[in-house]
This record gives C-alpha cells, structure tokens and sequence, in this order.
C-alpha cells in the first residue's frame, strides 16, 4: 500500500535531466569517444558544464516572452551550442559535428536504479516525463535507454517550460486527473514546490552528483514533499509497487 | 530492409479504434457481462453499433465549430451515450453504469495479430496511436491490452480530429520528423487519403470484420498505399522486420 498522503496518486510524472538521466556524465563520455575518432581537441568538461548552465536562461527567454512562438528545447540547444563552441575555442567541427552534439541529449543515459525502479512503478501507475525537453527528443532518448514510459509529455505539448503552472496542470488534464491524482519525481525541490504549489503530490530523489563538483542545491529535501527516497527503488516501496 | 518506397520512414503512427482494436466485440461482450451481473437488459449489439455510428458525426460537430472550445472523444462518447440509452428504451442505468460504459472505450482488445506485430515493429521504429481517442484514453487502453507505443497521441494534443491536417502534420511536427519520415497505419482508407495527401508515408490492412454484418467499406486496399498487408506481422515483414 502507498502511503496514506498518495493514497489517490494514479499517475507519475517525471523530471527527466538529473532526475531519470546523468546528463553530465553522460555527455562528457560521449563527446570525449566521439572527438577522438575525429581527431578534434576541447575542453568538453567545461563546455557540457557551461551548456547546462545556458539552460535555464535559455528557457527563461521563451518564458518570459509568451507573444513569441515557442521554441523547442533541441534548437535551444543548438542555439547555445553554437555560442559556447565560438567561445571555447573548440575548430573544426562542422554542421554534422554539431548535430551530433545536439542530439546527445537523445543518447543520455539513466542513473542506474531508473530502469528496474521505473518497470516496478509501471505496474500500478501511468508513468510519463513531464519535462522541458521536446517530445522528439524524449522519445529517442526512451528508446536508446529503455525507458519504459506509458506516454511522453515535454514542454512542446503545452508551448511551455517548466515551472509555468501550464505544464503541471497541462499534464493532468491530459490525463484526465485532478492534480492532486499526480505526483510530480523530481531531484530538484523547485520543481517539486510549483508543482505542489497547484495541488500534485510530490516525490523527491536525490541526485548529489548531478552538477559534479559544481553541484551546490539539491542535496536533500528542503520541503514538505509526499515522498522522499534515496532512488527511485525507494519510491516504488513507499508507492506500494 | 524495407520496401524502397519505406526506406526513409522512422516513424509509424496507428489509427486506433478498428485498426488496432475490436471495438465492437469488445464492447458488446464488456456490457452484456457487466449487465448480467447488475441484472439488467439491453440491445448492447444494436446500442454498440448506434454508439459507433454517432461518432464521425459528433466529430463533425467539433471539427466544423474550430471557434468552439475542443471537446475530446471521452465526452462526446458520454453524450452519444446518453441519447442513445434513451432511444433504446434502457432502464436502472445509474450515473456509475455510464461512466463504466464509456471506459469501455478504455478496456478494448486488440486484434490477435496487434502486439506481436507492434513489439516487432519497435525494434527499428517508433511507435505512437494517432488516433481521435484522447490521450488520457489511449493511455489506459495500452495499459489494459499492453499496447507498446513509444508514445501517445490523441486528438486532443492538436485540438483536432482526423481528418484535419493538423492532426496528421502535428504528429510529424512532434517528432521532429518531416511528413515523408512518418508511415500512417490504418484500415480505413479515408484515413490514408488524408495522410497521403500531406506527403505521409501509409501502410493499409484489412480488418473485414470491424463493423460485424455492418460493414460497407474497407474490406480492401482501394488507393495506391506504400504497404498493404493481411495483419500487423505482414507490415513487420514488409518493413524489415
């Protein structure tokens, strides 16, 4: 049994970068094997960190200006790329190159209790990511990492990005639920209080080494949330699965 | 490897209700089982096909109103519903019964031949419905039947039904794939002239049986489709399977 506090949880919606995926990691190895075949030199550490970091403001920029079309995650992505590739100095990759980088947030790769924690879960609730990368992408990554999901939501869906109460709400409707029947997975309390904020219920996991040692929030929980577990192996016991 | 005129397809998209599930069987056996233990009577085969035949129309009513709020297939299911237990003289039916009657929708089984096709086709594919079932709708049916899409997609997600454009180039629009990257799978060749006509890849196969002694149209391939198969399996051949 779930505890009481969930007792009415029919669904599970996750975060997905630093929650379900070790971005960092996962880029850096992926970006080091690749360049040595084609005989490139960078800095590919500090330029993922500096990539993750363009993140949010990139995002805050489609926010806050909601009479612009909305742009999806993979040409953010991009967009920011071809900044920080100027700016490290990193020569000769070409458009291909570039692509290829772009999608290795297609390839990413989950922390190693997702998959058997997720296929536990997926008997007795719906699971979905409910995150700011686009559908596209969160389908390749799902299918490249075995991912087992019922449906993929992703900021495209709703023409916004997380924390605008659009996404939250956007997913229960989709789900025909009221938001207090879907609990928000999330290593990252800010996610977890905007989405507690409109009445979700609330799992926290933490991911101490999501940013490296560049890591300074998120080492615990610091709200009152429905669930707190060490992965996501603890949040199928405490949901009764 | 696939057919040449297939070799760019990355994704297959599934018109549902007929194509991937008996509808018809499936409804008639949920009610006539569900009503027997509630000691009730009905003409469930002739409500079943009246509730069938209700549905393009009550589409129509959406999809020629653009002005009006979308109203998805769950409600419009309910209000059929509603007219029809009168017109078929149904007593004792209580609010609980409709609701369980419209989920019926959500309990469909699918043809034999469904999973066993779809589990081959995701190995090299992507999957999804696209299908006028919303999506909260689509989800639970894959949960009951194990339907295994990589994602789903309703008309809700566009605010439109099939056969409107928006429907079929949303799809391609959500996977970051162009309209000639997407094979429309249905056994309704209507919804395969829609998506041809956009530049979608389609793929046909019969199901003669769908409207029991109803059935008018569809027994076979009547327009130039990329694939035409007897099941899902011939599709999983014809695909490189």
């Amino acid at each position: 049994m779930p505890a009481t506090s969930a007792t009415h949880v029919k669904a599970l919606i996750f975060d997905v970068f630093g929650t379900v995926v070790d971005w960092r990691t996962s880029l850096i190895d992926d970006f080091t094997a690749y360049t040595a075949r084609r005989d490139l030199q960078g800095d590919w550490t500090g330029l993922v960190d500096a990539w993750r970091q363009a993140y949010v403001p990139s995002m805050d920029e489609v926010r806050k200006n909601p009479q612009l079309p909305f742009v999806m995650l993979d040409d953010l992505h991009r967009r920011s790329l071809e900044r920080l590739v100027r700016e490290f100095g990193i020569e000769g990759l070409t458009d291909d190159d570039l692509d290829y980088m772009v999608t290795g947030w297609h390839r990413l790769k989950p922390w190693p209790d997702v998959v058997s924690g997720l296929t536990r879960l997926k008997t007795k609730y719906i699971l979905s990511p409910l995150s700011n990368g686009n559908v596209g992408l969160l389908t390749r990554m799902a299918k490249n990492a075995g991912l087992p999901w019922d449906l993929v939501m992703g900021g495209d869906l709703f023409g916004h990005y997380k924390p605008d109460p659009e996404t939250y709400l956007g997913a229960a409707r989709l789900l025909n639920l009221s938001p207090g029947e879907v609990m928000m997975v999330a290593a990252h309390n800010n996610d977890l209080a905007a989405a507690q904020a409109l009445g979700l219920k609330t799992a926290f996991v933490a991911r101490p080494t999501e940013y490296g040692p560049l890591q300074k929030l998120d080492f615990e929980a610091t709200g009152d949330w429905t669930v707190v577990a060490s992965d996501f192996g603890g949040i199928a016991d405490q949901m009764g699965c």
